[in-house]
């Protein structure tokens, strides 16, 4: 498997993508458009918040309903929290994309990121849509839907599989309101992604590797543990390298696809609100994977680690607070973990450790959290970065 | 009922405290003594996070086998995360303590509070335990168990049951790493609670009464949703009002007990680390307590809240994110919201509302933020402070 770390959402065969300035964010690309142009099967999860923005219930029921093989996408308004006028714009966003496309509406999925509870200005959206050209770089297209994000954020890979050349490209945005946690009909300042790839591959079976990818990644990463209302993961599958996707090659394309999410997932915490670190957090020897993915996220979310960390403080006690607040049984006395090399607690006892090397493993990029907990054979890794001045600052300052 | 604002645990008859620095903090009282000098009743709770420190396992062990009337706590090092020489330490303290106060040391419960994983210097305490006097002020006896603290935070009130005066005393600390979920052997930078009262109540009945007050009071407090290895909160009913409570009278006594602990807790929220403002989370309509528990506190570990309100603004949106997010089920078209006096949404539908009104309700002291679910007719109320840089300063600066 190969990156190709300058590729984007067209690496793959089959895609189109637009890019153009509504005027719905002060500055900058806040439009989108991504078109599979000779038909795709599409897969897609969205937040599981009981607050779900309008184009999160337009998305669905097109995916339930049409057979999608496009996305518009805005940044700037969130269309959430704006009642019925906000669900009749969200049909619109789809009406007019179609249009322009020569598709029906059904077949379109729209997806916004920005402010809640102002209306959508969706003059301002007709307006760009009716001039737009489906020929934008992949940089511009993961950069027309970033909100408070520093970097546009995408990638692709491809490998071989039954002698084909097959790749997956992806982008995505989101720094703040991360705490992802996507199912089918749902996702999370606001967590977007749209993967697409030229393999063949049914729907069914697309929507299980996504959601199965999206575990894996989106749902493990986290800024603040704040659940967007408009999260949102759309697969496109165009089938145009000519190979089809099944049980025996499965397992080969699903590793290539949980790269590239993985990969994305990643560049949301180092990119998260204020963040100076990317943390990762693995935690292993629990009886099942669910017990420790909440571990991990207790971790991930706990403000007092992430200050720590940003402060280059080995204050492990915190590590271990947060770990027994996660809600899992589990027995202290079997507990053990370690920051990056510096192992600093074994089966419930306080190992002695050299300050000076515990200090340097927080002076990385990235830094590393690993936990075994004596428990079983589970594991589970997810994905942050250190809590800053800088988060409050830019939440703060946030008006509406 | 009358608040005693100026009186502590020493409010009720039949109790005495002695403070003392014992150099565990590099400055201040850090060490002190509880006492029911003619005999008590006693309840406690305690944190329920998988990794408790020492203190709380040995002062469960005494709570379940013997007949605590004595409390021993320190401030500056939580004795947690400190393996079987810890456990060690937390006995020794309350032999320390029983043979100064002629106790058998299973009458004797200890707390400890302060940073994670370092040896309790136990050595320290056993000089200030053998120099200590039983006349410290309540507010003394409040300020030695502070550890971030930037004030001593105690109360006692009273009321008449059954034409005797009944009195119920209560300090706490707690700043940071708050954000309690204590059950019968179960609490949360660590609350402590000590409660005293002179009523006479039989153990059971105490215990009930005062898991019943801590789940509306200290456990729907957060600072930070960090919950703490050595959370307890400690109930001693000394009898010496001559008066029993009973099935009959058992209401006013709650009710009295009750509005202690809220005062309690409210002080904690107010004095969480960086805190600007106290925030009050009242959410009503559900069809559960527990739901309205989870949704209220879900608002109030919500970063993005707290910072927008840090930064006076009222970004509306993330409160319904907040909400959508708690993991309980409910209409969204059946929503409404207000923030103090200004209503925001309702049914579903925003509402227009006064941009510099909204903003004046963040200008007091204390902002109200209130929900109605319409699913039912359950309440909860839960505080927590705003989220500032100086949050950021003091968890990033406090150093191992």
């Amino acid at each position: 498997m190969q990156f190709l770390p300058n590729r984007g959402v067209t690496a793959p065969r089959g895609f189109q993508v637009g890019a153009a300035r509504a005027g719905i964010k002060t500055q900058g690309l806040d439009l989108a458009l991504l078109v599979a142009d000779g038909g795709a099967t599409c897969a897609g999860v969205f937040t599981t918040s009981q607050v779900k923005a309008a184009p999160v219930l337009v998305s669905a029921a097109h995916l339930s309903g049409g057979q999608p093989r496009a996305v518009v996408v805005n940044a700037g308004n969130a269309n959430c929290c704006t009642g019925e006028v906000g669900l009749a714009n969200a049909r619109r966003m789809c009406d007019l994309a179609a249009s322009q496309l020569g598709l029906d509406a059904r077949d379109v999925l729209v997806c916004s990121t920005g402010i809640i509870g102002h209306p959508l200005p969706i003059a301002k959206i007709e307006c760009a849509l009716n001039e737009m050209t489906l020929d934008a770089s992949d940089e511009d297209a993961a950069r027309a839907f970033m909100t408070t994000d520093t970097v546009p954020k995408f990638i692709a890979a491809q490998t071989q599989i039954d002698g084909q050349t097959v790749t997956v490209g992806g982008q995505c945005k989101g720094v703040g309101m991360i705490g992802p946690n996507m199912a089918p009909l749902q996702l999370h300042g606001t967590m977007l992604a749209f993967l697409t790839t030229d393999a063949k591959i049914d729907a069914p079976r697309l929507q299980r590797l996504l959601e199965s990818a999206v575990a894996r990644s989106f749902n493990s990463v986290t800024v603040d543990g704040d659940m967007s209302t408009n999260d949102s993961a759309i697969l496109l599958a165009s089938g145009a390298a000519q190979i089809e996707i099944t049980d025996g090659n499965e397992t080969e394309f699903a590793g290539l696809l949980g790269a590239v999410c993985i990969e994305l997932a990643k560049k949301i915490a180092r990119d998260g609100e204020g963040a100076t670190r990317l943390i990762q957090i693995e935690v292993a020897g629990t009886a099942t994977e669910s017990d420790a993915r909440r571990i991990a996220l207790s971790i991930a979310n706990s403000p007092l680690v992430k200050t720590a960390i940003f402060g280059r403080d080995p204050n492990w006690g915190r590590i271990a607070m947060a770990a027994g607040k996660a809600g899992v049984p589990f027995d202290a006395q079997k507990l053990s973990f370690s920051l990056g090399e510096v192992e600093l607690f074994r089966d419930g006892e306080p190992l002695s450790f050299d300050l000076l090397q515990a200090e340097a493993q927080l002076a990385n990029e990235e830094v590393f959290i690993r936990l075994q907990l004596g428990e079983g054979t589970a594991n589970w890794t997810a994905w942050t970065c250190d809590f800053s001045y800088d988060y409050v600052k830019i939440n703060a300052e946030y008006h509406t």
